[in-house]
C-alpha cells in the first residue's frame, strides 16, 4: 500500500445556502481545495462523491457524472463515482479516495461531499430514510426518537445528565464561533441550551444537529506526488469503515455503536497507534448524546464514562483532547453527504497549523463520520 | 495488481414483481450467489451495492448497510458501500469491488445491483433524474426523447434505418426467450416492433428497454482464494470507467459516446487484447439505437456502421460475435441498478458453459455498462 496524502482543502460555507443552487456549492468547494492544492482541473485522475439526497431532493442522481462535469473535468473523461450512506456518505467518498491512491491505481483523487436540502423538501423525511423504513420509519421513529431512545437508557444505566448533553452543544457552539465557515458562529450559555424546546425527550432543540447546505473537497495524492506540491502534506494513516444492523432494535446493546468500535479498532491497529495518541478529534455529534457515545466507542474512555469527558473540560478548545474544533455537526453545521470531508477538512487545517482562532497543537487527528443511527461508521487517522 | 476472479453468480428473476420486495428481491439473487460459490456469508470480507432509485421510490437510502444486515452480515461488521450512476450503479459496484480485490486489500468481496420500481412510482421520474435535470428534464426533455435526437442523426448522417433498429430488438428478443430469468420470454417478427407505437420518433415502443425489478449478485476472489472454490473461475482481465459531460447538447458529437470510446481503450490495453478477440458481448441497449452505438463505440465496426453488424448477422447468437446473448435490456429486462452486474452474471454464464439453450462458444467476453446518455461508462473485459 503507498502512503496518502491530502494535499489541498476546500469548503464552502455551511447554512441556509438559499441564493445557492447545488452546483454553486459543490464548485466553491472545489476550486479553493484545488487553490489551496496548487494543481489544475486537468491533473486529477479520478472523483469520489459523497451525496445522499440529490435523487430524492433534486431529482438528480447521477451526480458523480454531474459534478465532474461542471467541474470542466467532462473532457477529460475521468471515472467520478458517487457513494451513498446516509450522514456518513462524505467519509465514504474519502475512503474511496484513500483506497484508490493506497492500492496505486491513481495518483491524484478528489474526495468531495456536497449537500443542498434546506429550500428543496422537508428535511426529516430526508433523514428518515438513513434508518430502516420497514422496522423503524414505518412505525413513526424518527432520527431524534431514535437518539432519545439511546440517550434515556444512557441516562438509566451511566447517570448521564441531561447538563452533560447541553454541555456538548455549549462546548461546540463555543468552537463554531471561531469558525468563519460555520452556520451557528454564536456561543450559547447552558441555561439557554437547557431551556430550550424538548424535540424528542430528553433531546432539546439544541442537542440537535441542524440539517444544512454545504460542500467540502480534499485532494489526495500518493506521498510521492504529494511532495511536488506542498511542504505540508498530511497523511492519511488509516481510513477503516464498518457497518452494523440497520435498526437499533436488531443491536445487542444500543448504547455501543459496533461499527465504530470495529472501524476504530482496525484503524488504531493500521496506524500502528493508540487512542492516547490521538490529538485532536471530528466527531459526529448529530446529536449531542452521539458525541458522548464517540467518546466511549472510540476507546477515549470506558462504556458508560463519556459525560467525565464533557464535565472536567476536556474535550474543550483548550483540553487534553479537543473535540469538534469545527464546531461540530451541531455548530459548523450539519451538510449529510459533506459532513465526512468536511471533518478531513478540519483535521488538515489542525495539523498544518492554519486554523485561525481555533488553533490547537496537534500532531495526529481523528475523524469519525457516522450513518443513520450508526449502521455505517469511518474512522480516519491523519498525521502530519 | 492481483488477479480476480469471479466465482459465484446469482440473478433473480426481472420484471414486475408484484409480490416481492426490495428485501426479497436482493437476498434471492444472494443466496444464489453464494450458494454457486458455495462459500458461507461470513467469508465475505466486504460489499459493493449498486442502486439508484431507492431514496426516490422506497424513502430508503443507507441501501448497502440495509443490505448487509437482511444477508445476516450485520454481525460480521463488513464495510458494505452503496454506489450510484443511475442505470450504470451495477456496473461501479463491479468495478469497486473488483479494485478491492485487485489492490489486495480484500480477498472474497460481494458486487450486488439491486432495483425495485414498477409499482412503487413513475419510472419515467427515475429515468429523467439520470440526465441533467437543469438542462434536459427543466426543458422536457425525457430518455427517450434524447435518444431519439441520438437516433434521428444517425439515420440522417449514415443511413441508419428504423428496420435496423428493429432488428435489434427481434434479436434480443429471440435471445431473451432462451433466458429463464428474463422479463420477455417471447420471440417478435420485425414487423410487431415496426408496426409498434411511436414513444419518441423515430424510436418505438419495442425499440425501448423496460424499466424492471431485479437484482443480480457476484462474488469476487482473488486468483489464490478462487481456486479453492471452483474449477471453473471466470476472470476480469480488466475493469474501465471513464465519464462524459452529463448533457449531451455539451458533446462534441452527439452520436459518440466518449465515456466508452475512452473506457473500452483503457480496458482492451490493460487485458492486452485487441477488439477481435471478444467472443460475446453484454452493452447497454436501454434503446435499441445504444447498442448500434455500441458496436461502433467499442471498435467492433467504425463510427456508422453499427447497423451493418445487426443487417448481417454478426452479433446474432449464432454469428461471430453474438451480442446481448440474455436478451439484454431490451427483453431480459432493465431494473436500473442490477443490470451491470446482471450484464457480468451472463458473461461468467457463457464463459463457463452454463449459459443452457442460449450457450455460444467463447473464450472471451466483455460487458459495456452505461449511465442516461453515457455521462458514466464502464467497460469489463472476462476471460475463462
Amino acid at each position: 500500500m503507498h502512503k496518502v496524502a491530502i494535499i489541498g482543502v476546500g469548503c464552502s460555507k455551511f447554512g441556509e445556502m438559499w441564493d445557492s443552487g447545488f452546483r454553486d456549492i459543490v464548485i466553491s468547494a472545489g476550486v479553493e481545495a484545488l487553490e489551496d492544492a496548487g494543481l489544475e482541473g486537468k491533473e486529477i485522475e479520478a472523483m469520489f462523491v459523497g451525496n445522499m439526497s440529490g435523487g430524492r431532493y433534486l431529482a438528480q442522481e447521477h451526480i458523480a457524472a454531474l459534478i465532474a462535469d461542471y467541474a470542466g473535468l467532462a473532457e477529460f473523461n475521468i471515472p467520478s463515482t458517487r457513494v451513498e450512506a446516509a450522514d456518513a456518505s462524505g467519509g465514504l467518498a474519502l475512503r474511496q479516495a484513500y483506497m484508490a491512491v493506497a492500492s496505486g491505481v491513481h495518483d491524484i483523487v478528489i474526495a468531495a461531499g456536497a449537500e443542498k436540502v434546506t429550500d428543496v423538501g422537508n428535511p426529516m423525511d430526508i433523514m428518515i430514510s438513513s434508518i430502516d423504513k420497514e422496522w423503524e420509519g414505518f412505525v413513526g421513529a424518527t432520527l431524534p426518537a431514535l437518539y432519545a431512545i439511546i440517550a434515556k437508557l444512557h441516562m438509566e444505566k451511566y447517570g448521564t445528565k441531561e447538563e452533560d448533553l447541553a454541555l456538548v452543544s455549549v462546548k461546540n457552539h463555543k468552537n463554531g464561533a471561531l469558525n468563519p465557515k460555520a452556520q451557528f458562529r454564536k456561543e450559547i450559555t447552558i441555561e439557554t441550551a437547557l431551556n430550550s424546546t424538548y424535540v424528542a425527550e430528553p433531546l432539546k432543540l439544541f442537542d440537535c444537529a441542524p440539517i444544512s447546505d454545504g460542500a467540502a473537497v480534499v485532494v489526495l495524492a500518493s506521498e510521492e506526488v504529494a511532495r511536488k506540491y506542498t511542504d505540508t502534506p498530511v497523511y492519511i494513516e488509516a481510513c477503516s469503515q464498518a457497518s452494523d444492523y440497520l435498526a437499533i432494535q436488531n443491536r445487542k446493546d444500543i448504547l455501543t455503536m459496533n461499527s465504530v468500535v470495529v472501524a476504530a479498532k482496525q484503524a488504531y491497529k493500521q496506524a500502528k497507534i493508540e487512542t492516547k495518541d490521538i490529538d485532536v478529534a471530528e466527531v459526529h455529534d448529530s446529536f449531542t448524546i452521539a458525541e458522548i457515545l464517540a467518546y466511549e466507542d472510540l476507546g477515549f474512555v470506558k462504556k458508560g464514562e463519556g459525560a467525565k469527558l464533557i464535565r472536567e473540560g476536556v474535550t474543550e478548545l483548550h483540553g487534553d483532547l479537543p473535540v469538534n474544533t469545527s464546531g461540530g455537526l451541531k455548530a459548523c453545521g450539519h451538510a449529510i453527504g459533506a459532513t465526512g470531508v468536511r471533518q478531513a477538512v478540519e483535521i488538515v487545517l489542525q495539523l498544518r497549523g492554519d486554523a485561525g482562532k481555533r488553533q490547537v497543537n496537534a500532531e495526529k487527528g481523528l475523524a469519525l463520520n457516522i450513518g443513520g443511527t450508526g449502521a455505517t461508521a469511518i474512522v480516519t487517522i491523519f498525521s502530519r
